[in-house]
């Protein structure tokens, strides 16, 4: 088509790619970026590839980090014995922000879904039972914080039994329930009833 | 703050820049970059830089090209004669998937806007002058396409006044069908088609 340009157009495609980018934002991106000074789209582009091409991941816990050990992993005044395990690196930076914990991570890099031939062996099940079995890690607490939807109990239900055997661990989930803040009116009847169902002393 | 990595950050930062991007969207963006392959990544990055790099400005009629002149200027086809003034590229974009009008563009650059110190000198105004004056061009008719704002009013009322001198060019503006304070981005295909077919004399 006239009036327009195949560089543009290129660019559009790339960033119509992005999740929750359409054609149309991706249009006005692109046309924010060419009103943009050289440097700073160089400096967009460069972020982008570095992503890519610099972050690692930490080959203990396997959250996405700059070097390996991760921050955490190698901050020795993280509490020892205490894991809390996640499906995503993601999920350890909303953690983190709650400032609740202080014990160290393991990320899953996924869940199990028979549904999309992921099983136990596709997820970090194994390195994470071998830092239960590591006597230098001593761990005394599992905490499952596994998206409650039925890919993420399945998990949390296969890495409990897993760990059944050793006595010495409790394994805990994080509380399911209504939201701080939300109108009993406003909660879908799965949250109310799992909200129910786990309801403490007073 | 631990559970994060500086480079994921910077590639956040620099995503929350782009126009309807917040944070939260800026961080899924680059969590999903970091699941692409790296080539895919490369290929976005490319892709912006070269927007900025190798993207050009039409000489004629100023608007954004992958050469100079643009496909429409050095198109033997369009008709001569008729120049549509649009303040912003992506105008012309938007009249050419119309398919409404068959002859040439000028894009202004901008609208003349006295509270932004924006004159008549600072957009594209002379060098329509200088089309209309060129007797090559021939032109018999100039649409004004501009956003029915004050400063696009301004802007027409402004050209319109300079063009009373030239009794053979007749000037004329697209049709209102489209609602006052919009702007052309936002209007559907339809509507925009519509205020071309019916444009009046100014």
């Amino acid at each position: 088509m006239e009036g327009t340009s195949e560089i543009l157009e290129q660019a559009i495609e790339q960033l119509a790619k992005l999740p929750g980018t359409g054609r149309k934002s991706a249009r006005r991106i692109a046309l924010y970026l060419l009103k943009q000074n050289e440097e700073s789209v160089v400096k967009l582009a460069d972020a982008l590839v570095s992503l890519k091409q610099s972050i690692t991941r930490c080959s203990s816990c396997g959250v996405i980090s700059d070097g390996d050990p991760c921050s955490i992993c190698s901050n020795v005044k993280r509490e020892t014995g205490k894991i809390c395990v996640v499906e995503e690196s993601q999920d350890v930076f909303l953690i983190e922000k709650t400032n609740e914990f202080r014990g160290r991570y393991h990320v899953l890099g996924g869940v199990i879904s028979p549904l999309d031939n992921i099983g136990p062996d596709d997820i970090r099940i194994k390195s994470l039972m071998h830092r239960i079995n590591d006597e230098d890690e001593s761990i005394d607490e599992i905490i499952l914080a596994l998206n409650p939807d039925s890919e993420g109990e399945a998990t949390a239900y296969y890495i409990n039994k897993l760990l059944k055997p050793y006595e010495e661990i409790e394994v805990t989930r994080i509380a399911y329930g209504i939201p701080m803040g939300t109108e009993l009116e406003f909660i879908d009847e799965a949250t109310l009833s799992r909200a129910f169902a786990s309801r403490n002393t007073f």
